[in-house]
């Protein structure tokens, strides 16, 4: 057998790493609470089978890509094909992969796979150029028994809730397929609007379209549009949703009069919107959600600072995210004051902040969600959902916030496979953190084990309105 | 007793922490310089007693409002009272405080508070919801008691020198009584003119009037007005002063020719100056104010990049430092060249600089600071002022800035009990530092300990210009 | 004997202490590669002796200078000539800066210069102001001696390729020299044409009209000027160079049309190119630059985020590089994203990035490398070379630009003595970062000693296409 280190992750000293393991050990068994993420709920439809090892872990990850584009390879030699349609077989394609794993080395991509291929899949041998034919086949056998289906591994990962990220203008199939199956399994739309709210969105023209045809709603007029969207949310919560997600370049927000308002929405529809307009429109967009999030205790999460496709030869020939979308420098204290300024004490509002410049973490975000009471700081982000990005985000944040103002963990992943892997890294960077404030005697050991599970569990629960599980 | 643990704060590797301990024994007991921060002088006229627990610790302190305000609390439940007037009660605002006591878990605020509470004011039990009552009783009588006067923890704390932070029309009467007063004790004004030099401060035009009355100048035309903060300078230094301090959005200079500066001058007293004549205003009193330091010798300390007042409601209804201020990107280089162009290497200019962006520190401030004769670098400010902030500090600075061009500390507080805790901890932080360079052997244990001691109190004595003590 | 001591710089904790040491030894030994640096290639013509030690290690080092003149001293005092022409002799100097040596406490300058002093020039004894004269003397002994010239110290320092950096003007007659000389060393130089790309470069139309006498070209016409410039590139290359090196304040690029392009060329010739002109001619030819890289395999390097000549009395007085030059705030993304959209792709060329912003290691860097082919992330640069510098280094972009995509070790100095402590000292680093890795169970013990031996040596040889040395 080839299994990860029982001490992997946990701090070299030994003294620190006795007080870590004992925290570690109090939380690595808790439930996995996965309120935000992009696993498809149609994955946990009856009697539905992963596809082979490549298929599953390489072409969809862009982490994974990324890496291995950096390197000098091509996408079809990856399975992702070109404008030609052509790209290489699964087999190939993990052969290739599994020749430059030492590539990930130092990543935290590397601890997914890893936990994946080891602690998952079971496979008995490390992944090498010479186990490539040999691992593909054994996870190819895997994937094929009952054990492996995503409804027998949501239970053998021990998750209480989890998830999904959905346009407003899905139908939730699944989800209500689900919710009426006998399967006892908790998952749960995400009502995210982008393609509705941004008109730059490509998709923008033909979602409201969609909307007004859902809502039967005249979404040309500022306030049925507004009202469309009111009735999707309806629809989300109908299903258990407990969240909103909004996925904007920048956290710029406004506080717009009506009239404007219309205005903006008029042009949008004529296509006849500059850039500047575009901006507005979302800015404004941000603050009406947070409105509605006011009204019907729906969790705002936005995920601000991602300049998306910046290749644009990549995005033409193989479309979104393929790994070159970069962070960028956020101003979220000037950008959130409009929304703020009108919503920042709203009774039943909370809202999350996803950011990924770490810059922020400290300058904006820690002193911001230590002092509304609607805003929560959202765990490390993307790029930075890491061993060292955890510590920094720890470092930079508890000391202004403290630990009640942390939303918690997300995975916020498409790779199903690694989400017990996430869980666990986050568990033993929490571990880590804490055993440090132990042994500097700033925190006691019984304080040290509560904080622990909160940031494990309880904070993602109360943060995301989740509820306390059945046995509880 | 419940005391806090003697090495608390140093590092946990069992090596790094004997190195730690000795240069931490080394400065532990030095006296406390403090030429920076907002204790009031009037508390040291004879007589004078603290109020109970919870007015003297609760209400006056942001960082303690704004963590129980993030966590749904509200002013008037903490003691503060919004525009009705109404507030709970001191005992009843304790008991609220210590039921919240664990949300400052991991925070500096724990560390400051554990030590007033503990070691101060020798409460003998934890700080909870259980024991409320009995702390507040507790400590009603040790602060009536003759040992609890500012007089009295003053000498206890060992204090060399502390300085207050007052605005450039203040009577200074408090400075006054305590010079005449046989009582052997150094509290020195600090001119703090920004009422004077910011047109947009609500104070602007009652201070320029109190301003021309004092000195009976025609603050009207741009020489006088600078003669008139002239005067107030020398009736500082005759009361002790060695510094002045400014509190500036931005750290931008300006070099203006004196015409214009008359018309920025003229509008800002008819009150027609816009936002941009407003940046200018402070832009070139920022380099007046350097000029009259080159002249008079004043330490001049500049804290920019505080958004003040965030929210506007908070401001409206419970007023200014309740909280809601936050930091900013700064671009101290860029801002401050027209300053330097002219008086960077000005013979008898010391500029401090103190910032609340730490991208700044290895980017700005250290290669600053590691150039320029007249500059110093001011310790963590704010919300950096913490275990984790000063190691970064250190972390960014030394490298590049050496130790000599480190202003040492200042603990730039309201709280007068956390006084010690807050240089214990800045000791503490050094002693750490220094023992990861002597452990890494890239210092001699002797060379460290005689760094430690100027960072503890020597580098302050010098860049403040306060001089040896009289036992020296 | 005064010896460093074997562990320096080396983790305290003795489990991490015995794995970086293992790693450490594994790579000590490895000669040196240096592709990018300020060594002057006449100094390895036959018989060139070092002058003094204060000429040598005191005047040239803008380090030292900027430390010293920011505790007070002055140019004159260090060496370096004002406007009237006088300064203190070589010995004075080295009294002075002997005396004032405490200063360097805690920077990587003190590292340097201590392995410099003891390590190389073999003193005996701590360089202090009591033993400054018999410092200077044992040094001129050194100095004086055979083993002690620049060519004997290559040898001895194992020194596989040192490249130079020169003006695209330059004759290369030392280089061409050093090709003919029977002595075995790879000394190659660089293209740096920033007098030919920048119109704002003090020496940009002398160097254009020495451009167009070296090349038969008429520089006035767009393609006669990018022509001209090909061809010096091409001589660069018959001489050894490998690399390009521009040093520009930001990462602006730009891809204009010709005519556009010739608008400015001429403007820049006639001497009326505005400011933002300015911009444009530089953004436009770091794009041409790495086009013509694609084409002939020079690797690019771009230096961007200095602030240069900040203090204009030092730059009047004194000249350049005299220590007042500062890091700027650098948005990577934003400014390079014309020429890759252009060029990002291109299948011969690479692009090695170095910045003065440590906030863009995880923001812009390791996102880009860790995505474009074309694209290497530099080893850090000059203020942040340096033990902790390093540090900060691999934790903000290992785990998103892996091991691959670092580009290795430049030791990017002037001070031809310090090379064997920079490589050291970065070796150290790596060896350290790789044991936190393996002390966590991220990685085994013989895949960290892969990897180190890749960042000190393979990663540069193969970023900088320098191939591999005949022996091995």
């Amino acid at each position: 057998m080839h299994r990860l280190h029982p001490d992997r992750l946990l701090p070299p000293e030994p003294g620190l790493r006795r007080i870590a393991r004992t925290l570690y050990e109090g939380i690595a068994d808790l439930p996995i609470v996965s309120p935000h993420g992009h696993v498809e709920a149609a994955w946990f439809r009856d009697g539905y089978r992963f596809p082979d090892a490549a298929t599953l872990m390489v072409a969809p990850d862009h982490y994974v890509l990324r890496m291995l584009i950096s390197q000098g390879l091509d996408y079809p030699a990856l399975g992702v094909p070109g404008p030609d349609g052509a790209s290489a077989g699964p087999r190939e394609v993990w052969r290739t992969f599994a020749g430059h794993y030492p590539l990930f080395r130092g990543t935290p991509t590397r601890l997914w796979l890893d936990h994946a291929l080891h602690e998952v899949l079971e496979l008995p041998e490390p992944l090498l150029a010479e186990t490539a034919e040999r691992s593909f086949d054994h996870i190819a056998e895997r994937l094929a028994s009952p054990e492996y289906t995503p409804r027998a591994l949501y239970d053998r990962f021990r998750i209480e809730v989890l998830a999904s990220t959905d346009a407003a203008t899905d139908t939730l199939e699944h989800h209500a397929a689900i919710a009426e199956d006998p399967w006892a399994a908790r998952i749960i739309p995400t009502f995210r609007p982008d393609a509705v709210t941004d008109p730059e969105h490509e998709a923008f023209a033909a979602s409201l379209a969609t909307l007004a045809e859902q809502t039967g709603r005249d979404v040309a007029r500022w306030p049925d549009y507004l009202a469309a969207l009111q009735d999707r949310r309806a629809a989300f919560r109908a299903l258990g949703a407990t969240a909103t997600d909004h996925g904007v370049p920048t956290p710029e927000t406004a506080d717009l009069p009506p009239e404007t308002c219309q205005s903006l929405l008029t042009a949008a529809l004529a296509g006849t919107l500059d850039a500047t307009g575009a901006v507005h429109f979302r800015a404004q967009m941000l603050t009406e959600m947070a409105a509605m999030s006011a009204e019907d205790g729906l969790v705002m999460q936005i995920h601000a600072g991602a300049r998306r496709n910046y290749a644009p030869s990549i995005h033409a020939n193989h479309g979104r995210d393929r790994g070159f979308d970069l962070p960028m420098a956020t101003d979220w204290s000037a950008g959130l004051k409009p929304l703020l300024d009108r919503l920042g004490f709203a009774q039943d509002l909370r809202v999350v902040l996803y950011t990924l410049d770490e810059a922020s973490y400290g300058r904006d975000l820690a002193p911001l969600a230590g002092a509304f009471p609607t805003l929560r700081l959202g765990a490390p982000w993307w790029f930075f959902d890491s061993p060292l990005g955890l510590s920094r985000h720890f470092e930079a944040t508890v000391e202004t916030a403290g630990f009640a103002n942390l939303a918690g963990f997300v995975d916020d992943t498409r790779a199903f496979l690694s989400i017990p892997a996430r869980h666990d890294m986050y568990r033993r960077a929490v571990a880590s953190f804490l055993a440090g404030l132990v042994a500097r005697h700033q925190l006691g050991a019984a304080e040290a084990a509560e904080v622990a599970a909160d940031l494990a569990v309880r904070n993602a629960r109360d943060t995301y309105r989740l509820g306390e599980p059945d046995d509880a």
